[in-house]
């Protein structure tokens, strides 16, 4: 029987504890060890402080065999774990040919800026580790092992982390370690409650076999359900992934936007792409936002053309040709106006569909008639058009992704209205 | 002498270690606990597994006064957190009536869906906690005393999460304990690095007087520098406060990009009213971020027009007029193709100010001549025009970030060189 592999990850820094920074790097380290089969069993956050990273090695060492750390190592004063862990590890500082070469070529071949002390000091590492080259950044990862327990130390800037994790941490945890199968299987549902999905999953979480898991992760409209299996089998694992999967995915029919995790634009990409479709979106209140889904997608000028973002009403009239009188009689708020600006659109730009967006996203801006969340989304294409009205109730920010991911939907179940 | 209180908070579920999820509860938690003086001293995520939350509660009391929970809460069946705070805490599960109206209200009044069993079982709290509603859903926060610490439990939906902190938790916090005074002062610099600036703060950072410390945030091309202060006197932490980041602000006088800690769309938004200006921006790489960082702000409608997102040529052609010729002999990503731009976008919308972009993201699209992370940045007014090339060499989300950024601090500077 293979051993069951668990990390933790500790990422240290004041800045996550006075909210100052949002910890990404965990999520992302999670996802990639989750891919290869080792199991995140912690994730802790510490500050700058000594004694606190020292108990948190102590604590996290006690739990896992695999600990995962990020931050402590810029080249600034507020920086104290690299002497930490010289320390802990029992070592002492000197200096590393290769680190100083690699921070040499980044500073005189790269960016052209002359290198400083401390920039040079950052050569140094404890002679006890393992350095883990990073081409991206002066900062090494250092590798250490205590007592059976595997330590990784890398910088937390997310480019640099992400370097070394891929080049050297991932493949060094495949080698050392023969790890189990762990499959995830999503699928994406919109239209439906978490509480509904479930009553009509009791009999079908109750027959997964051990080692099979569902759980249900809400996220804007949309509810996704995720299957996990944890194996020693590649083939068995995998099998048996492939079909309870397929059951779900007839038990959620009619909700299912996606079987596979992704957001709403990459479905609308792909129907697009599958078509040779092309799309354009006139955007008011959410501002750019579902150009910037879209073309956030590699590729995307393969069937996006672009976005008129008429926040002001002057851009509607002159760049979409609203009619002044609609915005007059109707509001920039109404089915009118977003029918009007997707007609505008289409003949701007030439493609086969288009999506128009117009609302009140607030704080400010609502009224009696039209509260703030108040949206209608129109989709269409030449030969047909469709409007309709939501209401959401959130801050400013959620209003806007809703608002996006909504649109994105209604274009995704316009289009597959459409006869082929 | 005041307490200096402590607090853990611990983020409950295995979407947070399998990395489907960015934690952003807990940096919004730990900025206001910031805000009202308690210091965040460790944050743990744990995964959706009886032992590990019971062993987070222990060794989490065991470090700090108050431990903040979210997560774990849904009506769905992966939820074990409200049974184990039960046996923790020594309690029986018992429906309150306050939370069975709100949940009656929220389906039949605002949501108008049918009431499950499921929805109606969040109703059930332990006997021995203190209900703390949650007027934006269904499941309640519940404090708990135990030895001297205080334990709150809150959903991990982040806006019912933030509800509940706001008009429970604070207050109550607040009220329980006298907090000290924690003052952050941050400004922000660009186009110098981490150690250049540390270099020229190693006297300042010296003699910094104890209970103040100085960090470096690193984002984006910028440089956050953050002043902290503890004190036990509103009045005189303030001025000391007030005294070193003056001193501050002197010595990076010419980096300095704003003094206040506020994203680079914020401080070109202040310049704009404050001059009654107004802008529009033409995106082509970036494609609608900058328009998004823009009208994310609330009121942005003041100074913000819109935006043509001209992604694929034709729309660059027929919205901003740009000359087919250019686009032929020096390409969609050039000096002269932006300059046209900014001129297209300044005559379609009327404004005062523009930005336009054009660039290579990646993956694909670079050449050898024009690699991916290759961009043109024009910036003007109906009276000048200025166009810079930059290079960035990241992944293609860091690239739109980067650039958008980039090119809004280039529009700071050609307004703040603009004659009064």
């Amino acid at each position: 029987m293979l051993k069951h592999i668990e990390a933790s990850i500790i990422t240290i820094g004041d800045e996550l504890l006075i909210g100052q920074v949002v910890d990404t790097n965990s999520s992302w380290i999670a996802t990639e060890l989750n891919n290869i089969g080792v199991h995140v069993k912690r994730r802790v956050a510490v500050g700058d402080v000594k004694q606190e990273i020292w108990k948190a090695l102590d604590a996290e060492a006690n739990q896992t065999d695999v600990i995962l750390i990020t931050g402590g190592l810029g080249p600034t004063a507020d920086d104290i774990t690299k002497p930490l862990l010289c320390e802990y590890f029992g070592g002492k500082l000197i200096t590393n040919a290769e680190v100083e070469a690699n921070i040499r070529h980044i500073f005189e071949v790269l960016i052209k800026k002359p290198l400083t002390e401390r920039n040079l000091k950052q050569a140094e590492v404890p002679d006890c580790c393992t350095v883990l080259p990073n081409a991206r950044g002066t900062a090494p990862g250092m590798l250490f092992e205590k007592e059976g327990k595997i330590f990784i130390s890398m910088p937390g800037v997310p480019h640099e982390m992400k370097g070394i994790m891929t080049k050297s941490v991932l493949p060094l945890l495949q080698q050392r370690f023969e790890l189990p199968v762990i499959i995830h299987k999503t699928l994406v549902t919109a239209g439906v409650s978490e509480s509904v999905l479930a009553d009509k999953l009791v009999e079908f979480e109750a027959g997964l076999p051990e080692g099979a898991t569902l759980a249900y992760l809400p996220n804007f409209s949309m509810v996704r359900l995720r299957l996990t299996f944890i194996g020693y089998h590649a083939e068995d694992t995998a099998a048996l992934a492939e079909e309870k999967f397929k059951e779900l995915q007839s038990l959620v029919k009619e909700h299912m936007v996606s079987d596979v995790d992704q957001p709403v634009q990459q479905t609308v990409a792909k129907l697009l792409l599958e078509r040779k479709a092309t799309m354009a979106t006139a955007e008011s209140c959410t501002g750019g936002y579902i150009a910037h889904l879209l073309t956030s997608i590699p590729g995307s000028s393969a069937f996006y053309y672009g976005s008129v973002v008429a926040y002001d009403n002057s851009v509607k009239q002159n760049l979409l040709s609203v009619d002044p009188q609609t915005l007059r009689e109707h509001g920039a708020v109404s089915r009118e106006t977003v029918e009007e600006m997707v007609d505008g659109i289409l003949k701007q730009t030439n493609v086969d569909y288009a999506i128009a967006v117009s609302g009140i996203m607030g704080p400010g801006g609502g009224t009696e008639e039209k509260p703030a969340g108040t949206v209608w989304i129109g989709v269409g294409s030449r030969e047909q058009k469709f409007a309709t009205q939501m209401f959401f109730r959130f801050d400013r920010k959620r209003n806007i992704e809703l608002t996006a991911v909504a649109a994105l939907n209604e274009l995704r179940k316009f289009i597959l209205e459409q006869k082929a």
